[in-house]
């Protein structure tokens, strides 16, 4: 009786670990977000019960049962995968998740997997970071409002890369923080839309078009000089794998 | 021909992706860094030439041999792995290695890794964002000196939790930017030893105890409310399936 939080990783089925690709294949049950992509969820043994939690974007309302869900699931024994996009931890509220299983006293064990903040930059060709350009890298959403928000303007004279993860309808907010901040018009942005996907597309632009910019969800968004590299040949090389 | 530039993931071999280790078994050459666990070197292939270039800290200069070697590699034929800790684009100074490829025409891949930076907090039970206490993650690195290093001073405002690689050996000068940025003495610091291995050591501290800490390399160091989680519980099962 273990239930097992595992990383999807950013989309292709073969960016699995060998590890989750192992638990997908002797789960019992297997309890799947919305975004995680059809060849993933190929990997799911024929006679694993699916049960889709489908959670929206702001649905906040619905971790609660999640948690729920996961608990009576943890109880009830057989091997339990709680199957997310990209990594667990990385605001996946997959802690959450773990309080409440350890809360009942249920085994529970993480399994990383790929995070997308960091792959679907890779997707594109674009290093997160760069020994001349970008000496590190800043995670965050774009989620939120009010006091629950990020504030990018402190950020923006960190230097540092920024991915922005389910940043894409509040661009034209954020891209005003960072130039508040002081980032410089010209700064190159590029959206990576469902990265290492049959469906990947990228959009390269600056922070001052990007309010205007065509994207659409789910994209990762990576703001700062690495984004201008568009290393169109890596992503064609890349897309030769899928 | 092509060379392909691979993550080997934080340690553990089943955390290697189904592609990375599928092209391992294929690889006819595999060029590796030297801290790349025993365990995924038992997954290339045995008629592959390994070919160590084990670079140390600091040596920076060996990097344009690394270049040039894969370049060499590159030409003379055959399937090529660069594997490297971590995620190759997360400071593994990947980009570099695609550039010289990409200079000399030769098809290069990448593969994106499972990354220490994140996947260390979470073997030892801390989620790196946290709805409560965390709204985004910093990975920067501790290496630098003077101008190319990052300044910490700025970030201890952030609200967002810190991760440090390598910065075991600064630990002292890079608690104290923080402290003078404004963040708590008893703000909490968990070092990750190992991460992934049967080494695997956390210790657990605050950044007022971190210079005297005893911590040694490599450790990921994560600074921040959510390192307070010492979920022991999560580590001990997740060494289990070790």
């Amino acid at each position: 009786m273990t239930v097992y939080l595992v990383g999807a990783g950013p989309g292709s089925a073969d960016l699995l670990t060998l590890r989750a690709a192992r638990l997908l294949g002797e789960a019992d049950v297997v309890v799947i977000d919305r975004l995680v992509d059809e060849s993933v969820r190929a990997c799911i043994n024929a006679n694993a019960e699916v049960i889709e939690v489908g959670k929206q974007p702001g649905q906040s309302g619905t971790q609660a049962l999640i948690n729920d869900l996961l608990v009576t699931l943890g109880l009830s024994g057989g091997t339990i995968v709680r199957l997310k996009g990209g990594d667990p931890f990385v605001f996946g509220r997959g802690f959450e998740e773990v309080l409440a299983l350890q809360g009942a006293s249920i085994p529970v064990e993480v399994v990383p997997g790929v995070s997308s903040a960091l792959a679907a930059p890779a997707a594109a060709g674009i290093p997160v970071t760069h020994r001349d350009l970008s000496r590190g890298v800043v995670i965050v959403t774009g989620t939120g409002s009010g006091g629950s928000a990020v504030d990018l303007t402190a950020l923006a004279q960190s230097g540092l890369t920024i991915v922005l993860l389910m940043g894409v309808e509040r661009r034209a907010e954020l891209a005003r923080q960072l130039l508040d901040g002081g980032l410089d018009e010209g700064t190159p942005v590029a959206a990576i839309e469902w990265a290492w996907t049959d469906r990947q597309r990228v959009v390269a632009t600056t922070l001052a078009h990007l309010a205007t910019a065509v994207i659409s969800s789910p994209a990762v968004l990576v703001i700062g000089a690495v984004a201008g590299y568009s290393a169109a040949e890596i992503s064609t090389f890349a897309h030769a794998l899928r």
